[in-house]
């Protein structure tokens, strides 16, 4: 499929650049927008810092508040937030591609394939019905998860205030943004024996995480235009499956006698805050649970699942469903000495072993290096600080509380963290790194899937 | 070189398992010796998991104990350690061959292989010429490091003690085994400004811990066998040198204005505490600061300092500096979208790389198990746990001082850590794994470099 073009065009901007560019304009837009008076529920200016930690959290779909979200900022604010949600949350799949289609280039080769990255889609084919899919999945499920919650929150509140909630709380979930307006920095927590909540917010999070190329592959295998799933969408369904059920078995069984999250619950109420919890980390940032209460042991657990994150392509972060699996087939391939990596009768191309370790290593470096940082300035406990740390990196915005506490050089260090988190570690290298390579060679791809 | 013989034999046993039985047996033996009333100094019977804690630590190089070993043991219990730490140190290189040959086994190829893996050695042949220059190597530098810290010591103790506590010191050093006879858990905080001690025991760690395989290369290279260094012996050195040079001066900064550390030292004394604590993560265990009352950031930087660790093929553990260098470049080939990893002119195979990357994969997965099991079950500041877990992964024994009191399950857990960390992640999912292989390919080997 890639024959030519494969010489670097000199006269284009990187790509990688021109993306997160773009990214960095729409996090300043909204900074400079939720610095204004009009923003903030008292009426006043908010420092540059805190407008601009808020901003970066929405667009990169983090969920992490230096100020409480719900009593902080005004109608205006919240609206604000919204759209940098929405923005944040589809930014992959359609502002890059639009912006691109706007401006009327034509699309480089090259550029397509980073473009491919950005987007995770593995194939280079269909990018326009891939999108019209994406946005009619968007606009349905937020629409009746709205409708959904809406029935949630007029039990408490008045009509108006509990539209505005069905509506903000839908897009927050669905973009995998973890922003709520409760107040209190409290999230969900005094829904946590709320089926009709949870299952509602879940779902919003489970099919906003699982990724368009596979939502959009089971759209084409209803009408019949594909015959099989791809290799793709088995991998990440199945590991999301996996990563639910294990992840509610090991919560439930961790925090079961801990006086101040499940116990007070009886069994049922133990078994939604256990699934919700372990639904959560990919990578909404909601809780229903107290997080900063949790043992130890449960908050290492969670931080695992925080850093493998949701699968590829969709509005969640991490270093996704797929390339953690991808990791496991390759150790297995290696240790059994095959000679290539498989899962059920396909052989995965190396280079998309090669991408998966990259992701995650530098991955793994970015949440080290920050939580270094981060423990040379901050008098917090240090498991928190990694939890702090690996939310931002995941996207994810659960935190055990130390967010409003954190210093100014600390804030800036999330900031980073959130932004690197979200355009990739590799995006971000080759937009540094490509206009310093000397050549560039690309192998010919045989059954893609999508990894990071 | 690797042209035939290529199908599995089922008539031997499985190497990988032979290997770790023989390690095992090492143990036990130790362990069985340790617990009788001649081994301990009040001449009582020392309980079997004290014991067995003891005969791993000393057998995997680790240097974490349970008991002070200057205190607690005999003399007879000294020497028992000071032989189970030799057989340790050397074992990669001299019993697991030796006790084929003594076997007078024929070495199946594949067997060959596995030792390959085991010694880490980067050509099959010469084994014996290997064997000598390794044997030699022990011997000079031990009786050299012995009379060197016999001035140190004099000054302080006895003759016979001097003599002892000179052996003992010299062979700990240079197989990286991090036990001492000092007393009180002390280590060598006392000799923190003797640069003789210093100097010394630096020297032995270090050239323990780089590897036969580059001795070997550089006693070759001065004989005038071979014309250059290996690729893997200029990553060797290129790697240690790096993380020894960067190891002092963050030390040094991290912990310049520390009251506990290194804050009452003059410069001089600044600059060789920082200096030792840099190599003694290589992978030691000896300390000259107090490990348990530095900055949190500073035991964040040690715990990846003993995570990456010595170079493969020597004394020391960790997933080895090659290993590190070897993830390094291979990220950089992918962001730079080059079709081969490269170190200055040469490419570095696939079969190392995918090697590599499951030895990290394995070596974090371990570390992160076991700080997950040990965060359950131990009260303990969870930074510590972790510094205890990655130093017993490491076969390093550097400690914030919880050995002592950790729980009967939590030493299980650290035994099986160490042990796992001495023999290989990849050696030991080999022996499990490999009898359930349906076939097995081996790809041809360009230039080999030694991983983890
Ligand atoms: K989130
Ligand atoms: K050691």
């Amino acid at each position: 499929m890639i024959e030519n073009e494969l010489a670097p065009k000199k006269r284009g901007i990187n790509p990688a650049a021109f993306f997160i560019i773009s990214f960095l304009v729409i996090i300043l837009t909204g900074a400079v927008l939720l610095t204004l008076p009009i923003s903030s529920s008292q009426g006043k200016f908010t420092d540059f810092l805190t407008a601009l930690f808020t901003a970066t959290s929405a667009t990169c779909v983090t969920g992490l508040v230096v100020v409480d979200t719900g009593t902080y900022w005004s109608d205006f604010g919240h609206l604000v937030i919204l759209l940098l949600i929405q923005i944040g949350g589809l930014s992959y799949a359609v502002i890059a591609t639009g912006m691109m289609l706007l401006l009327n280039r034509r699309i480089q080769l090259r550029e397509r394939l980073i473009l491919q990255y950005s987007l995770n889609a593995t194939s280079l084919r269909g990018i326009v019905s891939f999108l019209r899919n994406v946005l009619i999945t968007v606009f349905v499920f937020e629409t009746i998860g709205a409708f959904s919650l809406f029935f949630v929150f007029i039990k408490n509140y008045p009509l108006l205030k509990s539209i505005k909630f069905a509506v903000f709380h839908s897009v927050s979930a669905f973009c995998n943004a973890g922003f709520d307006l409760i107040g209190g920095f409290k999230s969900f927590t005094e829904y946590v024996s709320n089926a009709h909540l949870v299952f509602t917010i879940t779902t919003l999070i489970i099919v906003g995480g699982i990724g368009f190329i596979v939502i959009h592959d089971i759209i084409q295998k209803i009408r019949g235009i594909r015959m099989h799933l791809s290799l793709h969408t088995k991998m990440a369904l199945l590991t999301t499956l996996f990563l639910i059920v294990i992840g509610t078995l090991i919560i439930f069984v961790l925090e079961y006698n801990n006086p101040n999250t499940l116990r007070p619950l009886n069994l049922w109420g133990k078994l939604l805050g256990s699934y919700f919890q372990a639904v959560t980390p990919r990578t909404a940032g909601f809780n229903t649970l107290n997080i900063g209460k949790m043992n130890p042991s449960t908050l290492l657990f969670l931080i695992v699942l925080m850093f493998i994150g949701a699968s590829p392509g969709g509005t969640g972060g991490g270093i996704k469903t797929v390339t953690f699996l991808v990791l496991w087939l390759s150790v297995t391939a290696v240790i059994l000495e095959r000679k290539s990596v498989r899962f059920k009768d396909r052989a995965i191309p190396w280079e998309n072993v090669k991408r998966a370790y990259t992701v995650f290593l530098l991955s793994l470096t970015l949440v080290v290096v920050s939580w270094f940082l981060l423990l040379i300035t901050e008098p917090f406990p240090p498991l928190n600080i990694l939890f702090e740390v690996v939310s931002a990196f995941g996207t994810v915005g659960l935190s055990t509380g130390i967010t409003p506490y954190l210093s100014p050089f600390a804030r800036i260090v999330i900031i980073l963290t959130m932004f690197l988190g979200r355009v990739g570690t590799v995006t971000a290298g080759m937009a540094v790194l490509i206009p310093f390579s000397k050549r560039s060679q690309i192998e010919y791809p045989s059954e893609e899937v999508s990894i990071g």
